[in-house]
């Protein structure tokens, strides 16, 4: 480790302490010295009320999962946020499947942002507009509003900041796949869904059409869907239910040409899944005639066929006709997001590293939480030295299963990785682990060097695991990141964290823990998997009610509430509507 | 009257011996006359079945009021019929202002036509296409389909038929004022409804960015529409409804910068409806504070100003700023409609002309019904000389009371206007008519000659009026035309319509007769101005209820009904969303 790291990681550990500075300085400093710091402060003409100025102005930016859930949270009125975000509205995207094939409608999914944030005692400004650049030395964004009618014409916003929360989630990664970015639909936007619901309807409107050859007709009613994670496996799924159940009534006659193609570079669908739902969908789907191809890698998408590579060698490409591509692998990086890395020296990664509080790492007052970034957890390897000396109250150079257990919940909240490990283990405190290490025949009374100490926490490392890029993940931080702004100033007094074992009292909160529901992966026909909590699987009928239920009460509003169950209960009695709009 | 025109008349009245001489000839020669004689014919692969062959071709272009109308009243399975429509949809128009605030759904207010024609027994095809030719010679139509993904590739279509329905309807007359066609929003298409709503919500966000200036503000929140019609009016009215019940409460400091301006070339908005309806209309719209600017011509629409003239010379021209402008005013000519009417002749009009029956002046197997085409009403005086000698059965030159009343009901049917004319006059009978005409000493018993009958006659077609554009008269036209066609073997053999004076026999069926069952006029705020049969003129919240059950109960299926009513529901309780989508 060199000095400079050594430093740097000082530094942020005592954050908190230059943090308390500045806001000392700041509110002792007052009016005069904010207005003058921030002479051509162009949100002044908005937040010119003289009590706004004294208010730390936090900048929110996107309107997705994480930034949603922070502003819903957030109740403390003493700061000034800004929201920036192209979509005025936040969406609630595990639905976005169903609003493809029109069981759900667009604008039942939404809520725009305005109203989730009018109600608060907070003041929330927001600016439909995208942030391009963030200037983290000058405590600035850049961002520019593309909203006049005149599509040359835009205008450009500079936002200073006193806290940032970036959360603009991630753009679609086409793995730089020769025709992904112009022949295929993607699903992470409302706009998108709505597209391929036309799609949909245009592909048999085609088929319709006379003149056409049986090998034409199949051509272009020939779906594919590119990643069997659960939202391809979703939307194969609404789609062939679409088909079946509603559009074949309107074209009898295109219902043998029909196919829908789901294919996966991996060798099962659902890989997250247990492999008890893996294998449920993998026999559903071919009992629905869904054609599923494992192992093939998309290779590249004309405007007619797409080419697959399959085999264990890539050695057998075979090029496929389609109507109607949908590709949904994986997450990429935003533009925003890949240039500010590039400042803060993150390079190579695809998205920002945070602290285990969410705060990105070497920025001290900017927050990156969603899709967008992942908690880099510290090893607790690298600070094995610190703990030691920590624990070893009586500076012995040895280690007592007493003093080792006064700082055990610590070890304990700041490691999660440490919890996950004994559980994984079956083991059931910190000292079995010290056991282990000695081998089982050591005692409760047993004293431990740093080097065994070492050795017992060098298995526990490979345990860690990034946080998947799911809405339950960015909502949790939100709502953690609104609390830990609730109450700062009582925490900068009191704080409630684990020790700093590196420096000294305790962090101010406790670092963020992801606290798993379960999830769900809809398969069509009434039927859903779920994985729950403690690896419980339930699939079928009565799982597609529970996640009605559930979708229906996580919905972001009573209305949007109101809206989905009335557009369920429309499908049931009428169908899903299959007009080209 | 040239011979030309005498002879051409002469075989239009007797098209019906015509037309029977060619289905005996037809139905005789059977499948194999018919293959032959169409040994090309593309629709050849959907319709092999053998039993279609026997069957007359329809062809319907459009599915608007007119087209739909027609098919869903059609009954006959005696015929094969092709519709063919960019659209694939039925849209209830009168509910687009409602669309444009959101106030009811796009989806809830279409329904695809494949769901209506789907549970006759008359075969019915479909195809999504627009047709960009019409050969009547020929008895063919050329369609293109945009559908393809690749934009640049388009589908051809050659269609044959034995009747042609042309029900296309009519586009955005934008009388060539320059810049409106590329500035200005329009509102005959569902989409043009959703891209108002986006703009609306695109406004209110480009005024709520900082660094405006107010007189930006006010420019971008100014709401232009043009034509005081009933949609310009009722779309103003919701527009007004939409930014104070709702908008304002997301968007409180923009309240004041909103500014609706309604600009009318005449000098009252609501022309068509009675003084009273029109003067409400004007107060209400002052009270609601909505600028209504009535002789203003606008003479030309760049992307930032309106410029109209005012005043009675023309001579005071204004240009205002603005941030949207909706034109509403007056219907333009279809390109299709353009080119058929210059092959047939009827150069120099706005739309197709048609007699009585509804068939296309000179084109004895296509009928022309809604907005794309008028009935050119025949006049009296024209037939003068032939009704006379109809009537005068002994020849005598001159003409009884007795003799008179003998013809009097077919000329009553023949010539709407002569009702017309009598009711306006307070008349009872066409006896009150020659009364009149001789002065009033004249008795029952008296003798006139053609003169006196000509003189009886010439003020009566001064009172002919066509029908207006609107939704009601194109539903009656396309269920009168389906009656038609249902009837159409049984009518040959009986004809029901009244007495040819210029020919012999009877006109197969009665002519269509327009019955108007009043307008209403949503003048916002729940209120609005309905003008029944009868002059009865009725405005206010009570209208506002009979507007909504008239309304609810016209819609096209129990699906749109259900979907609207619960829109209407949805608004009332949670209000307008405002998301950008």
């Amino acid at each position: 480790m060199t000095m400079f790291q050594k430093f740097s990681r000082t530094v942020r550990e005592n954050s908190s302490l230059a943090k308390m500075l500045i806001v000392f300085t700041v509110s002792g400093g007052g009016l005069v010295a904010y207005s003058d710091a921030n002479p051509g402060n162009q949100m002044n003409i908005v937040n010119a009320a003289d009590s706004y100025t004294k208010k730390k102005r936090v900048v929110v930016l996107g309107t997705g999962w994480a930034g949603t859930s922070f502003l819903k949270n957030l109740k403390n009125p003493s700061y000034d946020v800004q929201v920036i975000s192209p979509r005025n509205y936040f969406a609630f995207t595990p639905l976005l499947p169903s609003v493809t094939c029109g069981t759900v409608e667009p604008r039942s999914i939404v809520e725009p942002i305005r109203n989730i944030v009018r109600k608060k005692n907070v003041d929330v400004h927001y600016w439909e507009a995208e942030c391009y650049k963030i200037d983290a030395e000058n405590k600035k964004v850049y961002c520019r509003s593309s909203l006049s009618t005149n599509p040359n014409e835009t205008e450009e916003i500079v936002v200073d900041y006193d806290y940032l929360v970036i959360s603009v989630g991630a753009r679609v990664n086409t793995f730089n796949i020769p025709g992904v970015a112009e022949n295929c639909h993607f699903l992470k936007e409302i706009e998108d869904a709505q597209r391929i619901r036309r799609t949909i309807v245009d592909c048999f409107e085609r088929a319709s059409l006379p003149n056409l050859s049986d090998e034409e007709r199949k051509k272009i009613l020939h779906f594919v869907v590119v990643g069997g994670g659960p939202t391809g496996v979703e939307f194969a799924a609404e789609l062939h239910d679409f088909v079946n159940e509603d559009l074949v009534k309107l074209y009898p006659k295109l219902k043998d040409s029909v196919q829908i193609t789901l294919l996966e570079a991996m060798d099962h669908i659902l890989n997250m899944f247990d492999k008890r739902i893996t294998a449920f969908a993998e026999e559903k789907f071919q009992r629905d005639g869904i054609n599923l191809k494992t192992g093939a890698m998309v290779i590249n998408v004309s405007d007619k066929e797409i080419s697959t590579k399959e085999g264990k060698n890539g050695r057998s490409i075979s090029t496929i006709p389609y109507g109607m591509v949908v590709w949904s692998t994986g997450i990429g990086t935003r533009p925003v997001i890949m240039d500010f890395m590039r400042q803060i020296g993150q390079t190579n990664r695809r998205v920002l590293a945070t602290d285990e509080w969410l705060r990105v790492d070497g920025c001290d007052d900017i927050y990156a939480l969603g899709d967008c970034a992942t908690i880099n957890q510290r090893k607790v390897t690298e600070d094995i030295w610190a703990i030691f000396n920590k624990a070893d109250a009586d500076n012995s150079g040895t280690l007592t299963v007493k003093e080792f257990q006064e700082v055990l919940d610590d070890v304990c909240e700041r490691y999660p990785q440490v919890g996950l490990y004994l559980k994984n283990k079956k083991m059931h405190t910190l000292v079995d682990l010290l056991k282990d290490s000695k081998g089982d025949t050591v005692k409760e009374s047993v004293v431990i060097d740093l080097e065994e100490f070492k050795l017992a926490f060098s298995q526990v490392d490979s345990q860690m695991k990034n946080l998947p890029a799911t809405a339950q993940v960015a909502a949790q931080q939100g709502s953690y990141l609104a609390d830990c702004f609730n109450r700062m100033e009582k925490c900068e007094e009191n704080p409630e964290g684990p020790i700093r074992f590196r420096g000294e009292g305790r962090h101010r909160f406790h670092p963020f823990r992801y606290k798993h529901f379960g999830q769900f992966a809809p398969l069509g026909g009434e039927q859903t998997a779920a994985q729950l909590p403690g690896d419980w699987v339930s699939i079928g009928h009565s799982t597609q009610w529970l996640w009605y239920s559930v979708y229906a009460s996580k919905l972001v509003s009573w209305r949007t509430r109101a809206l989905v169950i009335s557009d369920w209960g429309r499908r049931f009695i009428f169908g899903r509507d299959s007009s080209c709009i």
